[in-house]
């Protein structure tokens, strides 16, 4: 490969016409979205209620794939979209590897305008929600990506963003604050005084540092009691992997640019699971149809929060307070509150239903790496390849890393692929925590997950009765 | 245009395969850069001293064009290079401009690893610092923006990088300093105990609040006391300007993508004058060919810092310790020191002596806006485009604003260009001030220009002995 094509870029006008619905194709049926009020199938009102209407159809659809609207499509090739899928030719090198035999390739996500992949699906959202004729939406965020997305993307549209977030981070990152309100998000410390599920701690403590679960309470809390204003989340939920299918499929239409139609590893970073559905749900429809016989999916975790490496397969609630919809995952308790890692994207505590059906068809593994040998890898690859990753995203590059140096120590072929979720510009604590030595590794003890799913008010679904 | 075509990209084996070297088209001949101790042109041994050699034959090339090494072409095509052009669809929407009569464009530099035009040179220095066997680049940096760059740039190519910065900003940006260190570079509070022109304030003041003066000459004096380091500079230079000519031709061909040959009004930011001097050269090229008689170029000032707009033309130290060459520029005065503003890289007192000669020959005029108003033009340009700027971009953000909304009142058709020269994730007060009400505007008077250049102990350089 000359080094001219070491970052393969497409044309605007080949952002892809549609998104890649994995549903029909997965080997056992998904489980649906239940009601936390009964623990029956949410019934389309009560979804509705919530979400926009398109993203509650496309939670559902049996479609194959689903068109992506053509004003929608040229927002994103205005603004950031295809986004370039980059050979790591410096990380390679660095890791003693020569030749062709094993590539390196990421999808460069952190290119977009808000730093990660999180306005494939919040431009999505704020157009459904504009189409509909809703004012407003209303969503939780942690660390402050997904916060910055929807501010933007609901900017974009005309729509009111609100956004929860958590007091710990409120006050910890005030650039991502700043970045939201630059948007023109609003944006509330959480525990808030605006909600009753806000109050409840919001009354005891006004310093309250919070938490994503009461964070999420706050959000659903806020949109149910506003006619014109409804949720949304940035990951987890089918609609939400749906919308970043166009990752994958990018990827696929770059690889093959170079000559490249096999990829033996998928790798993603997995918090909710959306940035990895995004790249890995178009290879895996392949795989289901018999293309891709040899090609493994890997989803990465942080020690201090394995949902799905250590949690347990149950129905359990969306958030603490038990608001949102109750789905049938990987989780180690609504309850539970990780360690304040640095990858504040992949502290939740349950993951994406579609990660976890694929999990338990064996299609894809999950792995889980500690806090400071996932920022190691970070330095290691901006270093190399010139971009400061975002704590979540170096996750992902410890995983292709590890991946790398065994092919090469087994003189094996690999092409491996791995989602650059974001970049680290608003994390830059992580690095100089490392640097300095001060950087804390955390593995969640096998004691407390069962301590944290028995403390955990287990929802009761009673699936024969749907 | 169709939206597709919003964002003009270019294939990596694009990048351009030589400088524009505007010297030998200037109509009247560029002064020599002049030895501080005697006030004569520096000899090439002092300059090869200070800066690399490469670097100190492209100061002063008569050859129209300069070849780009393919290895350093290589590195920019697989990091990030050609950056894309966009059309301000978005932008334009807001200011009431519809259809094609007034198309905005601007070059999005923001996508580099570090966030803006500098690893442009940054990357080219420290690839010619190798190829001469150097072992060490020194620099200063103010707000960290070039200081990031050449950290980035030495430790692609196995470099030391040693940076002094601007203690005020070493405190009040410890974002920037930790990017730095992150990419291996060793950074100092300026003024620092390691030179003889930093221990002259440190010593009675340890916490001196240091200036951009102090540091250049704390560079300056330690790369000439170690045999294997030079002197590395971001802006002002000719080589500097040249190295950012890729700028400008990338935009030529992009634009000639869309059918677009003579844009009417060119703008950038001018600190030193590099990133203006990026984009403008070679369609100034073209002007002095007589190939673009209409086309307008306009550098943008902040009103803290009019060196061109309200300095004088004379010949003047570049540093405040006099240990940097001088040259012959518009300056305020080596001993001014600028307000405070957030737009940290256009603090400085003098520019390249390569806009004081298209001022001086009436091919380009300046302008300059008050902070207040560069920051509003930034917040509209990031809810309405995307990205937020750096407070340095929002200037020529703002020039273009005002164009653009001058030439719809009068009905006449414009292509405006600018280069949106980098992003402003490190500069997030700058926007929270703004939208707090809190952002303080600054407009330097004339007596404080007047006392400013009298209270510059001005070198005497006589002309007519060289």
């Amino acid at each position: 490969m000359s080094k001219f094509n070491a970052r393969i870029l497409l044309e605007p006008n080949k952002v892809p016409k549609e998104w890649v619905n994995i549903l029909p194709d997965l080997p056992l049926p998904i489980t649906p979205l239940i009601n936390p009020m009964d623990g029956m199938p949410a019934p389309p009102e009560l979804a509705f209620a919530i979400f926009p209407k398109e993203c509650v159809m496309q939670e559902v659809s049996q479609e194959r794939t689903i068109p992506i609207p053509k004003e929608l499509r040229e927002i994103y090739a205005q603004t950031y979209r295809p986004t370039p899928l980059h050979r790591a030719y410096g990380l390679e090198k660095d890791l003693g590897i020569e030749g062709d035999d094993i590539k390196i390739f990421y999808k460069n996500e952190s290119v977009s305008t808000t730093g990660s992949h999180k306005p494939n699906t919040a431009l999505a959202q704020a157009f459904y929600a504009k189409k509909e004729g809703l004012k407003e939406l209303v969503t939780e965020t942690g660390a402050g990506q997904w916060g910055s997305a929807l501010s933007y993307g609901c900017n974009l549209f005309g729509l009111k963003c609100v956004v929860y977030m958590v007091r710990a981070s409120y006050i910890q990152k005030p650039g991502r604050k700043i970045l939201m309100k630059a948007y023109n998000g609003e944006v509330h410390a959480s525990p808030s005084k605006h909600t009753m599920s806000g109050r409840i701690f919001y009354d005891k403590n006004p310093e309250h540092p919070g938490s994503l679960g009461i964070a999420i309470s706050e959000a659903v809390e806020h949109s149910l009691t506003r006619d014109d204003a409804r949720y949304s989340l940035g990951s987890v939920l089918n609609f939400v992997c749906l919308h970043q299918t166009i990752i994958g499929q990018e990827t696929k239409m770059q690889l093959s640019k170079v000559g490249i139609s096999e990829p033996d590893i998928i790798i993603g970073c997995m918090g909710g699971g959306s940035n990895f559905s995004g790249l890995a749900l178009p290879f895996m429809r392949d795989k289901l149809e018999g293309k891709l016989p040899n090609t493994q999916f890997i989803g990465v975790e942080p020690r201090a929060c394995p949902s799905v490496t250590k949690g347990e397969y149950r129905w359990d609630y969306g958030d603490t307070a038990k608001k949102a919809p109750i789905l049938k995952m990987h989780t180690l308790g609504h309850s539970f509150i990780p360690h304040p890692i640095h990858a504040g994207g992949l502290r939740y505590h349950g993951i994406a239903p579609i990660i976890s059906n694929l999990i338990n068809n064996k299609l894809m593994t999950s792995s889980m790496h500690f806090q400071t040998e996932v920022i190691a890898a970070g330095l290691q690859f901006a270093r190399t390849e010139g971009i400061l990753p975002a704590p979540e995203t170096c996750h992902a590059i410890k995983e292709a890393i590890n991946q790398a140096v065994l092919a090469n120590e087994n003189n094996e072929k690999k092409v491996i692929v791995f989602n650059f979720s974001g970049h680290g510009y608003f994390d830059l604590l992580a690095y100089k925590e490392f640097m300095e030595g001060n950087l804390i590794d955390f593995e969640l003890p096998s004691e407390e997950i069962s301590e944290a799913l028995k403390s955990s008010d287990m929802p009761i679904v009673d699936e024969s009765k749907f």
